[in-house]
């Protein structure tokens, strides 16, 4: 039977290979989980697949296991980025959970003009991105950037990637026709709860490589909008095709 | 300018009509935005479009305000349900919200097997579609029913409805190719945390109006698969094509 707790961490993966856990997996296994030593989970970290490993030592003071077996070969990711103003409360963390269950690589937040939220707890978010990589299957954990301005984004010195941004205004294209000439790498970028100011949008659409998208008749929140905007890139450029 | 605040209503709405806002409208109208007498809102309630109205009576007792002026008719809604087994926490609340901003019709919740959550409050969850309601501008408010069991909805002499249900299983198929022949009423059916069982899944796929549907390479949480699945729906089904 496939052990049911799979392990994000940061060692190399390899057989035989003893890797440490940190104490808040070691705590976990140990008094939440109550696993005994011996006991079977899985461990992935970004490079090395997944493996098949024994808890050589559980306790106190952490834990280690044991590399058996690669059940997974690692395989890549899409080029895909989330570019998003931060937004109240718990919408945040979700943000970065659901972008990590609909596999983005890399997740960024962009302050904007009406951003509200600027203050943002990085390794909190780093913590989420990693326990959704658990949960979710996934062999890789997207990496949680530091906040950079919307005006740095655009800047035309800055790498070279098709931006989406989730525009309302009615001329806006459909994401499929946004990425119709399957760009390698894309980026879905979503503004603050008050949406972008007209300065912005403006500077936006005059950027080469940004295109503004369509996500449906209904005025969705910010948090929506990544939701379906990841799902719509996935389905008609990512891994879900 | 046009008002910020959109209010839904239970009364009809119609010229020169005066239109009672409940207690908990008129107070945060008149306590949180502090509007005086006069101020412009714009109401709807699912049936006569939405109204641009002027508060006539606005204080501790309640408030009212009076039609004057039609700003859009009312518009038909894809006869989309969403099909849920609710999940932990808030979850179930922002499924709530987010199937109503991606223009659900109806939201069932759905007793499974393996659903841990099974008293709902409804009331809570009525207001919450309607605040998403009035803050995603649609013009109706998916209705909330009560909870079902999966086996009364798979039974013969229900209604006939194309049903999606999210599947884990490699041979599922594109939400495309579920609704390729354009059929005229579709539900989403999503299963709790650990997934509907064996059993269940043999009974739906047996089911003439059930269709399998595929949701990507990772495994989603429940609230995800909700958010992919109505997205996709609308995107090659529904209203946003």
């Amino acid at each position: 039977m496939k052990p049911s707790q799979r392990l994000y961490v940061a060692s190399d993966l390899g057989q035989d290979r003893v890797v440490a856990l940190d104490s808040g997996q070691a705590h976990y296994l140990a008094h939440v989980l109550r696993l005994p030593a011996g006991s079977a989970v899985l461990l992935f970290n970004g490079r090395d697949g997944e493996w098949l490993a024994h808890l050589s030592q559980i306790g106190k003071k952490g834990a280690e296991a044991v590399c058996a077996e690669q059940t997974r070969t690692q395989t890549p990711i899409c080029d895909l980025d989330l570019l998003f103003a931060p937004v109240k409360g718990d919408r945040t963390d979700t943000i970065v959970e659901k972008a990590t269950e609909l596999g983005v690589a890399r997740i960024r937040p962009v302050l904007t003009e009406r951003t509200i939220v600027r203050k943002l707890n990085l390794e909190r978010l780093r913590s989420r991105a990693a326990e959704a990589s658990e949960q979710c299957g996934t062999l890789f954990v997207p990496e949680v950037h530091d906040a950079m301005s919307l005006m740095s984004l655009l800047d035309p010195k800055a790498e070279v990637r098709r931006i989406l941004f989730a525009d309302e205004a009615g001329d806006a294209m459909s994401i499929a026709e946004a990425l119709a000439d399957k760009p390698a790498r894309v980026a879905l970028l979503t503004g603050p709860e008050g949406g972008f100011t007209p300065g912005e949008r403006e500077k936006l659409r005059a950027s080469p490589w940004v295109r503004p998208v369509n996500l449906g008749p209904r005025i969705l929140r910010a948090d929506t909008a990544t939701f379906a905007g990841l799902t719509l890139i996935q389905n008609v450029w990512g891994d879900w095709t």
